[in-house]
């Protein structure tokens, strides 16, 4: 008999059907147990004369199979439950290391993360990755629509791309290979391929080795970059469309998982961009708080963008116009000093970093020159630039970070399904 | 002025516009100069007075914006062309290394390959990627509409999922990881964490020395998970129906760049399923064929694929049930010696691998060991098998081959923008 899923229950009133999926929950009385099941989409009660087990044992967590009747009951929650006809256990669990079947997931994140078949079937955090799932559909709808192609592009690279810090090395065959910090290079080669808008989605790589709720040393990031634009302010306006089309693709398709999770979607207003400068001037104005270097902390972020919030009702804040010293080569300048780059402040963190890129060669080798670089170490990619490049610009927004801020995880790695840290490798 | 795309010019006749796009081709008369410019959308000619360019030089591939009126012209190929009041040269280009003009583009593949962004802009070359995109796009349509959730695994892993052969080391801060050959572990363990469906469009990683037409050592995996199966045929009938939609979306999305390439798409009927057995049969009767091996080699699916075609006029062949030797530990064993595991080949070569998988712990750790492997070496995988994990089984697509058999590419690398192989890292 063909599966029927939980969800499609509330159709089948006086049908015989069969469901298959977890045992949440068991209650057992001396003449009947009340047995919750939950499958991918929703949970229902069964009621089982015990004898139908035959004496097998059965336990929470283990995967079965039941035939029965979906009957009126006005006590259970959905209005209906299952009297059970049949029972098979497909797979048995053993002994948990913790229950999943309360409200809350109360165990220690790294403990979690260690059983983390286990902790992605709470309801909640399932719905984590429901979301993020649905961000990602979004945002390749939206860039679909918006004349962008997607692209993969090497991870396994010969050199990085700002310079070579905090790199992963591989061996590779004879030589020593990389793993990309970004697909920086390979989107703005493939704007000057011809495709002026693409986008990729993937992994990247930071041998960072502090260890902080906001950083992971494999992670996902949203890359974009288009071509002919006029300035970084073609990127930030083509991000505001970006992020509330995301917002509502999120509202309209997860309402259960935000409803489950108590998320409020952010509006997406026009939101404000400050240059760096006066983002320093607000913070030590309002807070007195002085950064020794120019550039934003931890705190700083969180102060500027509570700030925001008051002064504005924005729960972002793009931070603009940073300073040369503080961006890599390919970032164009913007004067002598600074550099048409922005960040984007989320509740408090940054989740994007983007800005136009130089795109004529003569220019590029001498900002290379200038921060101490040999441009021989970029022959591949300089190369590009003198078969004519047109005036680009792109943005890469982490996705994990993008979606704690969503949820208030107050740690990205609960945005990570497997999250790679220093000490973490597994599972 | 806002930036009118070439393909928008047929609805501006009469209109003064800027076009923005590369220089495809120059035809210098005295007092004219005919200019064909390229942007990602066409081909638009444009008449200018060389007094225009202010004794600036201008050669193909540069970059140019030009203002002027979309004004009838009989003998242009679209009725129209572009009456240049104003030129302004964005970035101009150097001698290239070849020119990508032609209708075809006749050069080597590795100079092709040493020169990507400027092969990349051949109407053809360029055509394949937005084909490939439209796959990747269909891919996931149909799979966002039939319950799958998209993941996103770690490529850095502890360990190799098929025992430890052909893996990529990567120095981890203090300990070895590797490059993941397949996030195989991690999807089936996504199922077994409750989202029963999972998809997953990412880089694999082998190691592998030799070097052929059909190889990569990175390439993009179309990977998908799925639970609550009764034999690895169901995995067969979604893929039936899955690449039939991915099939009818790219004849929808990619008319152009079809007709481009001459391309002509398959059907896909009912996939003839031939267990291994029967096809090394059909390869000794038909063609006199021995193998040595139960597997068939490239040739043999050649000649696999060429006999079905005749008999069935499919272009496709599942072939099934291969020796428990042939196959990794996880894979489902059917009775003794076989397995419920399938390749599908496609226009003569493989471009599928997929089966049932073990789901319960008694029978993968036994499975493990009579591979002589050690069931200490997979624990966090393992364990997973005590949590309850349903019955499942999913397949990987090698993306870059199944866009080179659609196209009728001779060489795997063609269908990756930036291929990685043992003697290319860059560009």
């Amino acid at each position: 008999m063909k599966r029927v899923l939980v969800e499609e229950l509330q159709n089948c009133l006086g049908q015989t059907v069969t469901v298959e999926g977890w045992v949440l929950r068991m209650r057992r009385l001396s003449k009947v147990t009340f047995l919750l099941l939950r499958d991918r989409s929703g949970v229902v009660q069964a009621v089982l004369d015990p004898q139908l087990l035959k004496g097998q044992s059965l336990t929470a967590e283990s995967v079965v199979k039941i035939r029965g009747v979906v009957q009126a009951e006005p006590r259970s929650k959905q209005g209906y439950e299952l009297a059970a006809q049949e029972i098979e256990v497909m797979a048995l669990a053993d002994q948990l290391p913790f229950n999943i079947n309360g409200e809350e997931l109360n165990v220690p994140l790294d403990l979690a993360l260690d059983h983390r078949v286990l902790s992605l079937r709470h309801t909640k955090t399932n719905a984590v990755f429901r979301i993020q799932a649905a961000l990602v559909q979004a945002f390749q709808e939206f860039l679909n629509g918006h004349g962008f192609v997607q692209v993969f592009t090497p991870k396994l690279v010969a050199s990085g791309t700002e310079g070579g810090t905090e790199l992963f090395a591989v061996k590779y065959f004879e030589e020593t290979a990389y793993l990309a910090q970004s697909p920086q290079f390979y989107k703005q080669m493939l704007v000057g391929a011809g495709f002026e808008r693409v986008y990729e989605i993937g992994q990247v790589y930071r041998a960072e080795k502090h260890a902080t709720t906001r950083h992971l040393n494999e992670y996902v990031s949203l890359d974009l970059e288009m071509g002919f634009i006029e300035s970084e302010h073609d990127i930030m306006d083509l991000q505001n469309q970006l992020l509330a089309s995301m917002f509502a693709a999120v509202e309209m398709n997860c309402p259960k998982e935000l409803k489950v999770l108590g998320v409020q979607l952010p509006e997406v207003p026009q939101i404000p961009r400050v240059s760096l400068e006066e983002a320093l001037g607000i913070l030590q104005r309002e807070y007195g708080k002085m950064h020794q270097d120019s550039d934003l902390d931890p705190e700083g972020e969180r102060l500027l963008s509570q700030y925001v919030l008051e002064q504005t009702g924005s729960e972002f804040v793009y931070v603009t116009d940073y300073p040369w010293t503080k961006r890599p080569m390919y970032t164009m300048p913007k004067g002598e000093e600074l550099t048409a780059s922005f960040d984007l402040m989320f509740r408090g963190l940054e989740i994007t970093t983007g800005g136009q890129r130089i795109h004529r060669h003569e220019a590029l080798t001498a900002n290379m020159r200038r921060k101490g670089l040999d441009p021989e170490d970029f022959t591949s990619y300089l190369g590009s630039f003198t078969l004519g490049m047109p005036p680009h610009g792109g943005l890469a927004i982490g996705l994990e970070r993008l979606t704690a801020q969503i949820i208030g995880l107050g740690n990205v790695r609960e945005a990570s399904l497997f999250p790679r840290d220093r000490h973490r490798l597994e599972p």
